[in-house]
């Protein structure tokens, strides 16, 4: 199995992008990754999207985006995870150049979901869960993780209020991303007089949905003679996925990402580090209780901690374990097929030294984790900067 | 690069299933394809299929049906590539395990898509299109094929009725598949009589949708010790995938497929093969035109003679390219992103010497091809068997 390098990024601002169709979008982004690698075109075009067929009666994305870059006639597919649609895409984007299959690949995530009334988008992310047992009974995808945060808070006994530092931070982290949907500070008082969405998720506790696309290109890395423009060589050290049950009431634990675990431990073995080797971690913050839940899964904090790293500041970029360093899915925003590749293209920057005002000092294993349905599909990424 | 090997098959019938959920299906046809191998599990799980949001409300496919066989926990996603994710996701199975990323791999194709009013389902396969510049000017995706056989006569003189033989072949052949939709043979009477579509295609011109599953699993051809039953090996000699513009309209040729060209020869100059060495082609007939189109752009006509080879009797069981050898799209059925893989499963059935009263005699070669959209994202598939 050939070892994968990424060398090339691109990104569009994650927000309401009425005046850009989603071919338009993915281009943009495709083409800032090709120039980025100081590539013409590659072999593969592989596509993370969940809802083009629903809110943009838009399927065959591979053909259609690969014609409008000029990539006609590569090989190019749509790979659909839900949320974790994106890491998704980078696996089978990996799997093709490491299996020799091609040469050179490139995963775009991308998600068009603001054009379109907020209910039907609302009802197009339910079907991330269960549509007989879970979407059917009327839960909201947004109402299935206020049960899993309802649950916590109970088993633990944390308070809602200890959950702030995670927004908090999130937002104070995309001040200076010029990708990022939210660019402004939130304060203590105003995670706590944010408006309700669902016991006890509020409007702060909640990742926005947003336009966007990203896209990395990937190679195999002995193909590499150089670093290249002085950059170090950032290669994929770890990739895994691991599925659970789609409905969270068909978890042993609701509360407990077993999928996490399981992926982030098989990247951790096949990278060779444990969790005190990892700079950074953009983990997959949808709604603030996944912080939580991630990090403990990971094995960053104990069985029911993970607030207690946020309240010590441990998840800033200052911290033991800095967290969504560019404003993670809650201020950079989450067009949600497209948010793995936004995810990997941060690592890529905090590894290259190029993340601005909030870069990580000396960060040379970054770590991303990519989650589709409330904790059903989850892959987990570990980086690694030569 | 592993050499892939495919060990098992299992497809349900092609039907109404309305007592069936799309799990259900879906895991009846992979259940019947680890049966087949003599396995109880593999390490990950490929589903190709296209409407699932849009007419099932049920997206995040992979963590759902791998928790529903009994496979929680494995690497699980679905592909999407329209009426060609089919063999996009054996494509994606093959490069897992090819890459060594896993040692075996389920490709799984499935759709459920009569439980909802044609109208929805007519609009929804209309995504296969371009959304801005095709489906947005009111045609429908029967339309589009339409237009391209209007042109195709008005190039080349045949009429309407020399198109017959495509569909009579392929009822004919289906009459004793059990998993076929449509087990009735048809007249050149019926065919002339049939009511109008959409100008020239009429309904025997035309595939029927349908809810199915078929499955087929994928091992390193290495591993296998022994031809397993006493059956041949079969083996992945070629595969490959090309794309083209989406819009039928951006293309310079509107009547000849040039990404079924493209893989086709790439698929030829691995499995080291000339169309003479082909024993069957399961192609994809989801309009009588498009058989002439596929045989044309795969070398097996000349261009514009497609018909001929089947007015000649040429692509019958006996004649020198048997095509649509258990019904094809048009008789056993196109549940859309299940088809890739029936079409796979059905080689596999004349590589083994199991198809039945339609068995071509010494198949040793098969080709498969699965089309996404009107030609624009093409997969090509050559099995050996040993």
């Amino acid at each position: 199995m050939r070892e994968i390098a990424i060398v090339g990024i691109g990104q569009t601002p994650v927000g309401e992008h009425w005046d850009k169709s989603l071919r338009e979008l993915a281009g943009e982004a495709l083409m800032s990754a090709l120039l980025d690698a100081g590539r013409e075109r590659v072999d593969g075009l592989f596509i993370g999207n969940m809802l083009s067929g629903m809110v943009n009666r838009q399927e065959n994305l591979g053909a259609l985006i690969a014609d409008w870059v000029g990539l006609r006639g590569v090989e190019a597919f749509k790979v659909e995870a839900a949320c974790g649609s994106g890491a998704a895409s980078l696996r089978v984007a990996m799997m093709a150049v490491s299996s020799g299959e091609m040469d050179s690949a490139i995963a775009l995530g991308v998600e068009k979901m603001t054009d379109t009334r907020g209910s039907d988008t609302t009802a197009a992310l339910a079907t991330a869960a269960d549509a007989d047992y879970e979407a059917a009974m009327g839960l909201s995808f947004v109402a299935i993780n206020a049960l899993v945060m309802q649950r916590y808070l109970y088993e633990y006994g944390w308070k809602h209020t200890d959950f702030a530092p995670f927004s908090i931070n999130a937002h104070s982290n995309a001040m200076h991303n010029p990708f990022a949907r939210l660019r402004e500070t939130i304060s203590e008082k105003d995670y706590h007089k944010a408006r309700m969405v669902a016991d006890p998720i509020n409007l702060l506790d909640a990742s926005p949905i947003g336009d966007g696309a990203a896209a990395v290109v990937v190679v195999p890395a002995q193909s590499l003679r150089t670093n290249g423009k002085g950059r170090p060589k950032v290669v994929i050290a770890g990739s895994a996925t691991s599925t659970d049950a789609l409905a969270v009431h068909d978890r042993p634990d609701p509360i407990w990402l077993s999928a996490a675990e399981r992926s982030a431990q098989r990247a951790y073995a096949q990278a060779g580090v444990t969790p005190n080797d990892i700079d950074l971690f953009e983990l997959h913050d949808a709604f603030s209780i996944m912080s939580a839940l991630s990090l403990e899964a990971c094995g960053f904090a104990e069985r029911g901690q993970g607030p207690r790293l946020a309240l010590d500041g441990e998840i800033t970029p200052a911290g033991r374990i800095p967290i969504t360093t560019l404003g993670g899915l809650k201020a950079r925003g989450h067009p949600v097929g497209a948010t793995g590749i936004y995810q990997i293209a941060e690592v890529v920057q905090q590894l290259r030294g190029e993340a601005g005002p909030t870069q990580i000092d000396g960060a040379k294993t970054g770590m991303a984790q990519n989650i589709g349905g409330s904790g059903a599909t989850i892959v987990t990424h570990i980086l690694k900067a030569y």
